[in-house]
Protein backbone atom coordinates (compact mmCIF):
# COMPACT_ATOMS: atom_id res chain seq x y z
CA UNK A 1 0.00 0.00 0.00
CA UNK A 2 1.85 3.00 -0.65
CA UNK A 3 0.92 6.30 0.37
CA UNK A 4 1.94 9.85 -0.97
CA UNK A 5 1.32 12.45 1.34
CA UNK A 6 1.52 15.67 -0.76
CA UNK A 7 2.76 18.88 0.96
CA UNK A 8 3.75 21.91 -0.14
CA UNK A 9 4.89 25.68 1.30
CA UNK A 10 2.84 26.63 4.34
CA UNK A 11 1.22 23.70 4.68
CA UNK A 12 -0.34 22.81 7.99
CA UNK A 13 1.89 20.21 10.07
CA UNK A 14 -0.67 18.80 11.38
CA UNK A 15 -2.92 18.02 8.39
CA UNK A 16 -0.18 15.94 7.11
CA UNK A 17 1.16 14.11 9.97
CA UNK A 18 -1.94 13.45 11.76
CA UNK A 19 -3.65 10.54 8.81
CA UNK A 20 0.26 9.96 8.00
CA UNK A 21 0.58 8.82 11.62
CA UNK A 22 -2.14 6.08 11.58
CA UNK A 23 -1.51 5.34 8.21
CA UNK A 24 1.71 4.28 8.55
CA UNK A 25 0.67 1.52 10.31
CA UNK A 26 -1.37 -0.31 7.45
CA UNK A 27 0.24 -3.73 6.98
CA UNK A 28 2.74 -3.00 4.53
CA UNK A 29 2.63 1.14 4.46
CA UNK A 30 5.07 2.74 2.66
CA UNK A 31 4.67 6.55 3.07
CA UNK A 32 6.22 9.20 1.10
CA UNK A 33 6.01 12.52 1.64
CA UNK A 34 5.60 14.31 -1.45
CA UNK A 35 6.35 17.95 -3.13
CA UNK A 36 6.78 19.92 -6.49
CA UNK A 37 10.53 19.79 -5.21
CA UNK A 38 12.23 17.29 -2.86
CA UNK A 39 13.68 18.67 0.02
CA UNK A 40 12.53 20.73 3.08
CA UNK A 41 8.61 22.12 3.26
CA UNK A 42 7.95 24.95 5.57
CA UNK A 43 4.87 24.52 7.52
CA UNK A 44 2.47 27.36 8.27
CA UNK A 45 3.98 28.94 10.97
CA UNK A 46 7.99 29.13 9.46
CA UNK A 47 8.75 27.19 12.74
CA UNK A 48 8.92 23.59 11.27
CA UNK A 49 9.96 21.82 7.94
CA UNK A 50 9.44 18.37 7.17
CA UNK A 51 11.34 17.02 4.75
CA UNK A 52 9.65 15.79 0.96
CA UNK A 53 11.93 12.58 -0.14
CA UNK A 54 10.00 12.69 -3.37
CA UNK A 55 9.07 15.04 -6.29
CA UNK A 56 5.60 14.92 -7.52
CA UNK A 57 7.02 13.38 -10.91
CA UNK A 58 8.67 10.56 -8.94
CA UNK A 59 5.35 9.53 -7.67
CA UNK A 60 3.28 8.20 -10.20
CA UNK A 61 0.78 5.61 -9.47
CA UNK A 62 0.28 6.10 -5.53
CA UNK A 63 -2.79 3.81 -3.96
CA UNK A 64 -3.80 6.71 -1.63
CA UNK A 65 -3.25 10.31 -1.78
CA UNK A 66 -3.62 12.52 1.14
CA UNK A 67 -3.44 16.24 0.56
CA UNK A 68 -2.73 18.57 2.98
CA UNK A 69 -4.24 22.14 3.73
CA UNK A 70 -2.85 25.15 5.41
CA UNK A 71 -2.47 28.88 4.44
CA UNK A 72 0.11 27.94 1.42
CA UNK A 73 -3.41 26.35 -0.49
CA UNK A 74 -4.23 29.31 -1.99
CA UNK A 75 -0.78 29.84 -4.05
CA UNK A 76 -1.16 25.98 -4.95
CA UNK A 77 -4.96 27.17 -6.44
CA UNK A 78 -2.73 28.35 -9.58
CA UNK A 79 -0.47 26.05 -9.81
CA UNK A 80 -0.80 23.71 -13.02
CA UNK A 81 1.88 21.21 -11.62
CA UNK A 82 0.12 19.92 -8.67
CA UNK A 83 -3.36 19.90 -10.16
CA UNK A 84 -1.84 18.35 -13.32
CA UNK A 85 -0.40 15.81 -11.22
CA UNK A 86 -3.47 15.46 -8.84
CA UNK A 87 -5.15 14.52 -11.98
CA UNK A 88 -2.98 12.07 -13.42
CA UNK A 89 -2.17 9.74 -10.00
CA UNK A 90 -6.01 9.97 -9.28
CA UNK A 91 -6.79 8.20 -12.52
CA UNK A 92 -5.12 4.91 -10.55
CA UNK A 93 -5.54 5.70 -6.82
CA UNK A 94 -7.66 3.28 -4.53
CA UNK A 95 -8.62 6.50 -2.32
CA UNK A 96 -8.04 9.83 -3.16
CA UNK A 97 -7.92 12.22 -0.01
CA UNK A 98 -7.75 15.63 1.09
CA UNK A 99 -7.32 16.82 5.26
CA UNK A 100 -8.86 20.83 5.86
CA UNK A 101 -8.34 23.12 2.84
CA UNK A 102 -6.58 20.19 0.93
CA UNK A 103 -10.10 19.96 -0.86
CA UNK A 104 -10.18 22.97 -2.82
CA UNK A 105 -7.12 21.37 -4.45
CA UNK A 106 -9.22 18.21 -5.14
CA UNK A 107 -11.71 20.45 -6.54
CA UNK A 108 -9.66 22.86 -8.45
CA UNK A 109 -8.34 19.75 -10.37
CA UNK A 110 -11.76 19.33 -10.99
CA UNK A 111 -12.09 15.77 -9.47
CA UNK A 112 -14.89 16.36 -6.79
CA UNK A 113 -16.99 17.84 -8.96
CA UNK A 114 -20.65 17.10 -7.65
CA UNK A 115 -19.29 15.16 -4.93
CA UNK A 116 -20.20 15.35 -1.20
CA UNK A 117 -17.46 16.26 0.39
CA UNK A 118 -16.23 18.46 3.09
CA UNK A 119 -12.78 21.34 4.33
CA UNK A 120 -12.36 23.58 7.09
CA UNK A 121 -15.15 24.47 8.19
CA UNK A 122 -13.93 28.66 7.35
CA UNK A 123 -13.43 27.29 3.85
CA UNK A 124 -16.96 25.27 2.78
CA UNK A 125 -18.05 28.57 0.95
CA UNK A 126 -14.59 28.18 -1.35
CA UNK A 127 -15.68 24.51 -1.68
CA UNK A 128 -18.77 25.04 -3.01
CA UNK A 129 -17.80 27.54 -5.95
CA UNK A 130 -15.25 24.79 -7.12
CA UNK A 131 -18.45 22.72 -7.62
CA UNK A 132 -18.36 20.50 -4.80
CA UNK A 133 -21.43 19.81 -2.42
CA UNK A 134 -20.11 20.42 0.87
CA UNK A 135 -21.13 18.92 3.95
CA UNK A 136 -20.80 19.48 7.69
CA UNK A 137 -19.40 16.17 8.66
CA UNK A 138 -15.81 15.23 10.10
CA UNK A 139 -15.11 13.11 7.63
CA UNK A 140 -17.08 12.82 4.22
CA UNK A 141 -16.66 9.52 1.81
CA UNK A 142 -17.60 10.00 -1.71
CA UNK A 143 -17.11 6.87 -3.85
CA UNK A 144 -13.22 7.02 -3.29
CA UNK A 145 -13.00 10.51 -2.54
CA UNK A 146 -12.33 10.74 1.47
CA UNK A 147 -12.41 14.37 3.02
CA UNK A 148 -11.52 15.61 5.92
CA UNK A 149 -12.55 18.80 7.91
CA UNK A 150 -10.03 20.89 9.43
CA UNK A 151 -6.33 19.99 10.64
CA UNK A 152 -7.21 17.36 13.58
CA UNK A 153 -9.45 15.56 12.14
CA UNK A 154 -7.49 13.76 9.86
CA UNK A 155 -6.45 11.72 12.63
CA UNK A 156 -10.23 10.43 12.04
CA UNK A 157 -10.09 10.15 8.86
CA UNK A 158 -7.24 7.62 9.13
CA UNK A 159 -8.85 5.43 11.33
CA UNK A 160 -11.82 5.62 9.30
CA UNK A 161 -9.68 4.91 6.14
CA UNK A 162 -7.80 1.68 8.02
CA UNK A 163 -10.99 0.75 8.99
CA UNK A 164 -12.29 0.11 5.24
CA UNK A 165 -8.82 -1.10 4.20
CA UNK A 166 -7.49 -3.37 6.94
CA UNK A 167 -10.65 -4.14 8.84
CA UNK A 168 -12.10 -2.82 12.52
CA UNK A 169 -9.46 -4.92 14.47
CA UNK A 170 -6.40 -3.44 12.88
CA UNK A 171 -8.29 0.16 13.01
CA UNK A 172 -8.46 -0.74 16.77
CA UNK A 173 -5.02 -1.69 17.55
CA UNK A 174 -3.53 1.56 15.94
CA UNK A 175 -5.99 3.33 17.80
CA UNK A 176 -4.85 1.97 21.32
CA UNK A 177 -0.83 2.41 19.91
CA UNK A 178 -1.86 6.08 19.20
CA UNK A 179 -3.77 6.16 22.56
CA UNK A 180 -6.20 8.30 20.60
CA UNK A 181 -8.81 8.35 23.29
CA UNK A 182 -9.56 11.98 22.73
CA UNK A 183 -10.37 14.44 26.08
CA UNK A 184 -9.82 17.93 24.77
CA UNK A 185 -10.29 20.33 27.84
CA UNK A 186 -12.72 22.77 26.09
CA UNK A 187 -15.65 22.05 23.97
CA UNK A 188 -14.84 24.99 21.57
CA UNK A 189 -13.73 22.35 18.40
CA UNK A 190 -16.31 24.01 15.87
CA UNK A 191 -18.22 26.63 14.78
CA UNK A 192 -21.56 25.48 16.12
CA UNK A 193 -19.84 24.90 19.59
CA UNK A 194 -17.55 27.75 19.81
CA UNK A 195 -18.49 31.44 21.42
CA UNK A 196 -20.11 33.04 18.40
CA UNK A 197 -17.48 35.68 18.56
CA UNK A 198 -14.41 33.86 18.10
CA UNK A 199 -15.97 32.77 14.88
CA UNK A 200 -16.79 36.07 13.57
CA UNK A 201 -12.96 36.85 14.48
CA UNK A 202 -11.65 33.95 12.97
CA UNK A 203 -13.69 34.45 9.54
CA UNK A 204 -12.49 38.20 9.41
CA UNK A 205 -9.14 36.79 9.52
CA UNK A 206 -8.98 34.20 7.06
CA UNK A 207 -10.97 36.78 4.59
CA UNK A 208 -7.72 38.90 5.52
CA UNK A 209 -5.06 36.35 4.93
CA UNK A 210 -6.49 33.60 2.39
CA UNK A 211 -7.74 35.89 -0.35
CA UNK B 1 7.66 32.64 24.47
CA UNK B 2 10.25 30.49 23.46
CA UNK B 3 9.18 26.82 22.84
CA UNK B 4 11.91 24.06 22.20
CA UNK B 5 10.26 20.39 20.83
CA UNK B 6 13.02 17.61 21.43
CA UNK B 7 13.28 15.03 18.83
CA UNK B 8 15.52 12.69 18.30
CA UNK B 9 16.35 9.72 15.71
CA UNK B 10 13.08 7.38 16.02
CA UNK B 11 10.70 9.02 17.60
CA UNK B 12 7.40 9.53 16.98
CA UNK B 13 6.01 12.42 14.98
CA UNK B 14 2.57 12.75 16.17
CA UNK B 15 4.19 13.19 19.88
CA UNK B 16 5.89 16.23 18.76
CA UNK B 17 3.56 17.49 15.71
CA UNK B 18 0.50 17.15 17.58
CA UNK B 19 1.47 19.87 20.70
CA UNK B 20 3.86 22.02 18.15
CA UNK B 21 0.27 23.02 16.23
CA UNK B 22 -1.45 23.85 19.38
CA UNK B 23 1.73 25.92 21.14
CA UNK B 24 2.64 27.42 18.33
CA UNK B 25 -0.36 29.34 18.19
CA UNK B 26 0.16 31.12 21.62
CA UNK B 27 0.58 34.63 21.26
CA UNK B 28 4.33 35.62 20.76
CA UNK B 29 5.68 32.36 20.24
CA UNK B 30 9.00 31.09 19.01
CA UNK B 31 9.81 27.52 18.35
CA UNK B 32 12.73 25.52 17.85
CA UNK B 33 13.01 21.70 16.66
CA UNK B 34 15.99 20.99 18.59
CA UNK B 35 17.84 17.98 18.45
CA UNK B 36 21.38 16.67 19.60
CA UNK B 37 22.77 17.72 16.18
CA UNK B 38 20.55 20.04 13.25
CA UNK B 39 19.62 18.61 10.56
CA UNK B 40 16.86 15.96 9.61
CA UNK B 41 15.87 13.82 11.99
CA UNK B 42 13.92 10.73 10.56
CA UNK B 43 10.74 9.56 12.54
CA UNK B 44 10.35 5.82 14.24
CA UNK B 45 8.64 4.51 10.60
CA UNK B 46 11.69 5.82 8.66
CA UNK B 47 9.00 7.59 6.18
CA UNK B 48 9.32 10.93 7.86
CA UNK B 49 11.70 13.21 8.51
CA UNK B 50 11.41 16.76 10.22
CA UNK B 51 14.44 19.61 10.21
CA UNK B 52 16.09 20.10 13.99
CA UNK B 53 16.58 23.87 13.34
CA UNK B 54 18.91 24.05 16.48
CA UNK B 55 21.65 22.12 18.13
CA UNK B 56 20.50 21.40 22.05
CA UNK B 57 23.95 23.64 22.71
CA UNK B 58 21.82 26.57 20.86
CA UNK B 59 19.10 26.10 22.65
CA UNK B 60 19.81 27.04 26.28
CA UNK B 61 17.29 28.78 28.15
CA UNK B 62 13.43 28.28 26.39
CA UNK B 63 10.46 28.67 28.52
CA UNK B 64 8.66 25.91 27.60
CA UNK B 65 10.44 22.31 26.56
CA UNK B 66 8.58 19.45 25.18
CA UNK B 67 9.79 15.94 25.13
CA UNK B 68 8.94 14.08 22.23
CA UNK B 69 8.40 10.40 22.93
CA UNK B 70 8.67 7.43 20.58
CA UNK B 71 10.40 3.68 20.13
CA UNK B 72 14.04 5.85 20.19
CA UNK B 73 13.71 6.71 23.74
CA UNK B 74 14.62 3.64 24.85
CA UNK B 75 18.52 4.27 23.14
CA UNK B 76 18.15 8.01 24.85
CA UNK B 77 17.77 7.27 28.55
CA UNK B 78 21.40 6.38 28.13
CA UNK B 79 22.88 9.52 26.22
CA UNK B 80 23.90 11.95 28.98
CA UNK B 81 24.15 14.82 26.11
CA UNK B 82 20.03 15.30 26.10
CA UNK B 83 19.38 14.25 30.04
CA UNK B 84 21.81 16.70 30.94
CA UNK B 85 20.64 19.24 28.67
CA UNK B 86 17.16 18.83 30.03
CA UNK B 87 18.47 18.92 33.66
CA UNK B 88 20.17 22.35 32.51
CA UNK B 89 17.55 24.44 30.57
CA UNK B 90 14.81 22.85 33.22
CA UNK B 91 16.29 25.08 36.12
CA UNK B 92 15.09 27.86 33.96
CA UNK B 93 11.76 26.89 32.28
CA UNK B 94 8.13 27.92 33.15
CA UNK B 95 6.80 24.49 31.67
CA UNK B 96 8.97 21.08 31.22
CA UNK B 97 6.61 18.97 29.41
CA UNK B 98 6.34 15.37 27.65
CA UNK B 99 4.32 13.34 25.30
CA UNK B 100 4.13 9.82 25.65
CA UNK B 101 7.73 7.66 26.55
CA UNK B 102 9.13 11.01 26.40
CA UNK B 103 8.40 11.11 30.48
CA UNK B 104 11.30 8.28 30.72
CA UNK B 105 13.91 10.83 29.63
CA UNK B 106 12.15 13.39 31.80
CA UNK B 107 12.26 11.18 34.85
CA UNK B 108 15.79 9.91 33.80
CA UNK B 109 17.17 13.12 34.05
CA UNK B 110 15.91 13.07 37.62
CA UNK B 111 13.00 15.87 37.38
CA UNK B 112 9.73 13.32 38.18
CA UNK B 113 11.21 11.73 41.23
CA UNK B 114 8.04 11.67 43.68
CA UNK B 115 6.20 13.66 41.20
CA UNK B 116 2.66 12.44 39.47
CA UNK B 117 3.30 11.94 35.77
CA UNK B 118 2.15 9.88 32.84
CA UNK B 119 3.63 8.28 29.80
CA UNK B 120 2.34 6.24 26.76
CA UNK B 121 0.28 3.15 28.60
CA UNK B 122 2.45 0.49 27.68
CA UNK B 123 5.62 2.68 29.60
CA UNK B 124 3.46 3.26 32.89
CA UNK B 125 5.48 0.40 35.08
CA UNK B 126 8.99 1.96 33.24
CA UNK B 127 8.07 5.45 34.30
CA UNK B 128 7.48 4.11 38.07
CA UNK B 129 11.21 2.30 38.12
CA UNK B 130 12.53 5.51 37.15
CA UNK B 131 10.89 6.65 40.31
CA UNK B 132 8.03 8.83 39.54
CA UNK B 133 3.99 8.45 40.25
CA UNK B 134 2.34 7.11 37.25
CA UNK B 135 -1.50 8.06 37.35
CA UNK B 136 -4.21 7.21 34.61
CA UNK B 137 -5.28 10.36 33.31
CA UNK B 138 -5.08 11.72 30.05
CA UNK B 139 -2.99 15.14 31.01
CA UNK B 140 -1.12 14.66 34.54
CA UNK B 141 -0.01 18.22 35.95
CA UNK B 142 2.43 18.51 38.85
CA UNK B 143 4.11 21.80 39.42
CA UNK B 144 5.55 23.53 36.46
CA UNK B 145 5.35 19.40 35.17
CA UNK B 146 2.81 18.63 32.20
CA UNK B 147 3.25 14.86 31.57
CA UNK B 148 1.12 13.56 28.33
CA UNK B 149 -0.53 9.78 27.97
CA UNK B 150 0.42 8.39 24.27
CA UNK B 151 1.23 9.69 21.01
CA UNK B 152 -1.94 11.70 20.26
CA UNK B 153 -2.46 13.42 23.76
CA UNK B 154 -0.10 15.75 22.96
CA UNK B 155 -3.04 17.46 21.60
CA UNK B 156 -4.77 17.50 24.59
CA UNK B 157 -1.81 19.14 26.72
CA UNK B 158 -1.44 21.38 24.10
CA UNK B 159 -4.66 23.03 24.43
CA UNK B 160 -4.39 22.60 28.72
CA UNK B 161 -1.47 24.58 28.52
CA UNK B 162 -2.69 27.30 26.10
CA UNK B 163 -5.33 27.56 28.61
CA UNK B 164 -2.90 27.95 31.74
CA UNK B 165 -0.94 30.47 29.90
CA UNK B 166 -3.23 32.48 27.49
CA UNK B 167 -6.45 31.92 28.97
CA UNK B 168 -9.45 30.29 28.30
CA UNK B 169 -10.58 31.74 25.35
CA UNK B 170 -7.16 31.81 23.54
CA UNK B 171 -7.29 27.92 23.87
CA UNK B 172 -10.93 27.77 22.52
CA UNK B 173 -10.03 29.72 19.46
CA UNK B 174 -7.31 27.56 18.91
CA UNK B 175 -9.21 24.71 19.17
CA UNK B 176 -11.53 26.61 16.81
CA UNK B 177 -9.03 27.36 14.03
CA UNK B 178 -7.52 23.34 14.06
CA UNK B 179 -11.07 22.51 14.19
CA UNK B 180 -10.45 19.89 17.19
CA UNK B 181 -13.92 18.36 17.77
CA UNK B 182 -12.78 14.62 17.61
CA UNK B 183 -14.74 11.99 16.50
CA UNK B 184 -13.17 9.28 16.64
CA UNK B 185 -14.95 5.72 14.22
CA UNK B 186 -13.56 3.69 17.06
CA UNK B 187 -13.47 3.64 20.58
CA UNK B 188 -10.49 1.95 21.17
CA UNK B 189 -7.39 4.46 22.43
CA UNK B 190 -7.13 2.96 25.73
CA UNK B 191 -6.48 -0.54 27.65
CA UNK B 192 -9.51 -0.29 29.42
CA UNK B 193 -11.21 0.56 26.13
CA UNK B 194 -10.05 -1.59 23.69
CA UNK B 195 -10.63 -5.68 23.40
CA UNK B 196 -8.44 -7.09 25.62
CA UNK B 197 -6.44 -9.17 23.13
CA UNK B 198 -5.09 -6.30 21.48
CA UNK B 199 -3.89 -4.78 24.44
CA UNK B 200 -1.95 -8.09 25.48
CA UNK B 201 -0.45 -8.43 21.52
CA UNK B 202 0.67 -4.78 21.97
CA UNK B 203 2.54 -5.14 25.32
CA UNK B 204 3.99 -8.51 23.77
CA UNK B 205 4.96 -6.72 21.00
CA UNK B 206 6.16 -3.78 22.70
CA UNK B 207 8.17 -6.19 25.37
CA UNK B 208 10.58 -7.47 22.48
CA UNK B 209 11.12 -3.48 20.49
CA UNK B 210 11.91 -1.25 23.83
CA UNK B 211 13.74 -3.93 26.05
Amino acid sequence: MHIAMVVYDRFTALDAVGPYEILSRLPDARVDFVAERPGPVRTDTGFLAVTADKALDEVTSPDIVVVAGGPGTAEQLENPALLDWLRAVDARTTWTTSVCSGSLLLAAAGLLKGRRATSHWAALEVLKQFGAEPTGERVVTDGKYVTAAGVSSGIDMGLTLVGRIAGDEHAQAVQLLTEYDPQPPYDAGSPQKAPAHLVEEFRAQSRLTLR
